[in-house]
C-alpha cells in the first residue's frame, strides 16, 4: 500500500492549498511541463488529447454554422498592427518581435501574432470586393504569443493555442446576430460537452477587447470560488473596417464598409475542466471529452484466463475509448494512476468476478461501486457514461449556484468578496469610476452584464446613483 | 459563353508555360493567396481543407502505429539551437530571430522553430529515465518558419505547415525499424490516398538531413518531369542523444543513449497534388482527398422541379461530400469552375434528365460521360469515384514510368537530362566529386539511392570507377 499512498500523496489536498493542488495535477495528470523558453509550455499527450478532442467538437459546430477554416502567417509587420488605433494599445505591450530574417536585419521588424485581427482585414481588405463576396466566415487553429509577466500552464503562457473566427458581413444586424450565435455555440458546449456551466453576458467598457464596439463573455466558476473568462466573442462595428478601408459594392452599387466579428477559446479551457471538475484525487475528466473513457484493471492478472477476460471486455466495449492496464503494477497502483488522469469509469475484472460472469463498475465523479454482469456491459457502461455526464453538470451548478451572492450595498459586498469567494451579483450605475473603485477595494472585477438581468435594487451597490445594470462581479484567474 | 472562355483563358496552358499554369491553378482554384508579409502565404478556405483531409488521413495512419500528438513551443533559444553542430549549420542560416519580448530585449535571443530536433530533445533529456520511459513515439502538428530567399506557394515558403514526428528508442534496431516504417506510411499515404505513386530510397550523405546519421524520403515526379521530395524520415542514431545527454537506465542499471528518428510531411504535398494530376482545365482532385467529391450542377434551375431534385440527388448523395451549385451563374460557368476546382465528379441534371428519371455523371479526370437512373445514382456515383481515383493513380504511374530513362555513360546522361526531362536511373560510385560533378554539368540531384536497387552498369555514370549503387538522378522542385 505504500506506493499507491505516495502517488495520492503526491498532489497537495485542495483544501489546504488549491493553487499548488492545481500544479500538482496539471503534472501528475502528465498534461503538460515546463519548457526552456520561460512561460512557455510542453503539452504532453495526455493534454493533447483532451485539446484534440475540445477541436474535434467544436469544429464540427462551427462547421454546422457555415465556418470555413482558413491559415494566416504568424507575423504582423509592425505598420500593419498599428493600423487600428485601440487594437495596437492593447496588445503591443505584450508581443515578441522579429528582427532579423536569417544573417539579416528586416527592414520592418514583426511580431508574432497575438492575435489575427489585422492579419484578416488587410486580407479582407484585398479579398472582398462585391456584395456577392460575403459574409465571409473564417476560423483558424493555430498558437498565439503574448509575452505575459506571470505565467501557469494553460491559464496564462506566453504561447498558446486556440481557435479564432473573424467573419465579415454586409449589415451591422448579421454581424450582431454572429457574435451571439458564436458565443451561444461556446456556452452549449462548455455545457453539453465540458460539464461546465456558464454565465453567458456582455463585458462592460472597461473589460471588452482591444478595438471592439462590444465583447460578450461566457463566465465559469472554479471549484476555489474565482472565475474564469472561458471564451469571448466580439463585434467590431465597422471600426477596423474603416482602418483598413475593407468596403464592399453594394446590390445598388454604393460603397459600403464590412461589419466585423471575431471570437476565440482557447487551451485555457483545460485549466477550467480541471478546476470545475477535479478532486483530491487528481483530475476528474467528463466522459464527451476524455482521452480513455473506460479503464480495465485486471484483478490477480497472473492467474489464468484474467488477461483474456480483460481483454474480451475491452473489446466488449469497443464503442466506448477504452484501454487495459495490463502493466506489471499493483491493481491499488493502477486505480489510483487512473483516478489520477481522471477516467470516468474503472472496470475491475478478477477471478471472483469471472467465476460469477460479472465485473465491477466504479465511478471516477463519486466513487460509487455498480457490479454488472458480463453479458450487459456494452449497454450498462453506456448508461453510466451518459449518468456521469449528466451529473457533473448538476454538481457543477450547483457548487456554482451555491456561491453565486447578491449584495445591494456596499458593506456587504466587500464583505461577501472578502469571506465568500464566488460571484456577487449587484447593481451597477455604469460608471468607469465605481468599477475601478470595487476592483480596488475588493480585487472583484466585473464578469459580465448577464444577458438575463434581473433588478436587485434600484441603486448601483457602490455610488448610490440610479442603476443601470446588475452584474456579476467577482475575483478572477 | 463569353465568359466561360474567360474562366478557362484565365490559366496558361501547361505546355506553354508549366510555372505559369501552376501560379494560375493555385490563385484560380482559390488555394492560396500572397500575404503582406513577404514570401509567406493565407491557405483560402479550398486549400485548407485539402490539408484538413490529408491531416486526417495520416494522422488516423500515424496513431495506428503507436503514435501520441504533442505540442511544444514554437521559439528555440539560441544555446539549445547550437547543441548540435551539424544540426545548427544546416538551420542557422534561415531562421528568423526574436529579440524583443513586450517592451523588453531578451537576454538570449531565441528563434521560432525551423525544426524542433532541439525542442524534443531538450524534452526528452528531462522525461525519459528508465526504459520503462520508452518508446517514445510524439508527433505535433504545427507551422515552421525557414527565411529562404526565393519562394513559390506551397513548394517553398517562409511559413507552412507540417507534421512532424521524433521519436526516441532503446535501442539502434528499433529507430531503424520505425525510420523505415514511416517512410512507409507515406509513401501508402500517398499512393492510396493522393494516387501520387512514389521512389521510396536513401538520401545520399550530401543531401541528407542536418545532424542525421540517414535519411529516407519518397520522390514523386511531376507533370513537367521534374521531382518533389515528397516527405522524409531520419534515423538519428545516438547523435543527438549524445549531444543532449538524453540517457536512460537500462533493465540491468546500465547508462545508455537512446535512439532517435524524426520524420516530416508538409503543405508542400499539396503542390505535389497540383503538379501531378492538374490539367489545362485547373486542379484535378484525387476524391481520397477532395474537400467536395460531387457537384450537382442544375441545368434550366427556374423550371419548376428542378432545382428541387438537385437537392433530392444531393441527399441520395449523402454519403459523398456533395454540393448543389444553386448560384445564378450559368452552367457553363459552373462546369468551368468546377472543374478548376478539381471536384471529381460532376452531376448534370435538367428538365430533360427528370422525363427521363435520369442524370449525366461526368469524370473530371478524364472528362468521360456517363448517363445513369436515378435509381441507381449513389450506387453509381461511389463506383465512379472509386474507379476515378484507381485511374489516378494508374495514369500517374504510367506517366513516371514513361519518364523513367536509364543512362550508362556521362554523355548519355547529361543528353538524357537535358532534352528527357524525368527521372535518370544511373550507376554511381559514392563520391560526393561525381554527385557535385554532375549537379554543375547537368541540373540534376540525386533524388534517392532506391531500395529497389538494379545494376544498369558495373561502373560509375560520372568516373568510371566501380559502382556502389544505382540512383534515381533529375532536376528537382
Amino acid at each position: 500500500m505504500a506506493s499507491e499512498k505516495k502517488l495520492v500523496e503526491a498532489i497537495t489536498s485542495m483544501g489546504e492549498d488549491f493553487a499548488q493542488w492545481y500544479t500538482d495535477v496539471v503534472k501528475k495528470a502528465e498534461l503538460c511541463d515546463y519548457a526552456s523558453v520561460k512561460g512557455c509550455m510542453v503539452i504532453k499527450p495526455a493534454g493533447y488529447a483532451l485539446w484534440e478532442n475540445i477541436q474535434r467538437e467544436l469544429d464540427k459546430r462551427f462547421k454546422d454554422t457555415g465556418v470555413e477554416n482558413v491559415y494566416m502567417p504568424m507575423f504582423i509587420p509592425e505598420g500593419l498592427l498599428q493600423k487600428e488605433k485601440d487594437h495596437v494599445e492593447g496588445f503591443a505591450p505584450e508581443v515578441a518581435w522579429v528582427t532579423h530574417g536569417g544573417l539579416e536585419e528586416l527592414q520592418e521588424r514583426m511580431c508574432v501574432r497575438p492575435t489575427s485581427e489585422t492579419l484578416f482585414c488587410d486580407f479582407y481588405a484585398r479579398d472582398i470586393h462585391s456584395y456577392r463576396d460575403l459574409p465571409k466566415v473564417y476560423n483558424q487553429w493555430c498558437s498565439v504569443v503574448r509575452w505575459e509577466k506571470t505565467t501557469r500552464p494553460f491559464l496564462r503562457s506566453r504561447e498558446f493555442l486556440w481557435q479564432e473566427g473573424h467573419t465579415a458581413h454586409a449589415t451591422a444586424e448579421e454581424a450582431q446576430e454572429r457574435t451571439e450565435q458564436m458565443l451561444n455555440v461556446y456556452a452549449d458546449f462548455c455545457e453539453e460537452v465540458l460539464a461546465i456551466p456558464v454565465i453567458r453576458g456582455q463585458k462592460t467598457d472597461k473589460e471588452k477587447f482591444a478595438g471592439a464596439e462590444a465583447t460578450y463573455t461566457i463566465e465559469a466558476l472554479m471549484h476555489d470560488g474565482k472565475a474564469l473568462q472561458s471564451g469571448t466573442s466580439h463585434n467590431f462595428g465597422d471600426g477596423f473596417a474603416k482602418a483598413f478601408e475593407i468596403q464592399y459594392a453594394a446590390k445598388d452599387n454604393s460603397l459600403k464598409y464590412v461589419h466585423q466579428t471575431s471570437w476565440g477559446m482557447s487551451t485555457r479551457i483545460i485549466g477550467a475542466i480541471i478546476m470545475v471538475h477535479g478532486d483530491d484525487s487528481g483530475l476528474v475528466l467528463p466522459p464527451m471529452i476524455a482521452p480513455t473513457q473506460v479503464m480495465v484493471v485486471p484483478i490477480q492478472q497472473k492467474k489464468e484466463g484474467v488477461l483474456e477476460k480483460a481483454f474480451g471486455i475491452r473489446d466488449a466495449l469497443s464503442g466506448f475509448r477504452v484501454k487495459v492496464d495490463d502493466s506489471d503494477k499493483s491493481p491499488g497502483w493502477k486505480f489510483s494512476e487512473s483516478e489520477m488522469r481522471g477516467i470516468p469509469v474503472r472496470v475491475e475484472i478478477g477471478p471472483k468476478d469471472i467465476a460469477q460472469n460479472q465485473a465491477v463498475l466504479v465511478r471516477r465523479d463519486n466513487h460509487e461501486k455498480l457490479v454488472v454482469s458480463l453479458d450487459q456491459i456494452a449497454e450498462k457502461v453506456g448508461e453510466l457514461l451518459g449518468q456521469i455526464q449528466k451529473d457533473m453538470l448538476k454538481r457543477a451548478r450547483a457548487h456554482r449556484d451555491a456561491h453565486t451572492y447578491e449584495a445591494v450595498d456596499f458593506e456587504a459586498f466587500t464583505k461577501t468578496v472578502e469571506e465568500k469567494p464566488g460571484f456577487v451579483k449587484a447593481m451597477w450605475c455604469g460608471s468607469r469610476e465605481c468599477e475601478d473603485k470595487i476592483k480596488e477595494v475588493t480585487g472583484a472585477t466585473s464578469r459580465c452584464m448577464p444577458f438575463a438581468q434581473e433588478e436587485l435594487s434600484k441603486t448601483c451597490v457602490c455610488c448610490g446613483k440610479p442603476a443601470a445594470k446588475m452584474v456579476y462581479w467577482g475575483r478572477a484567474y
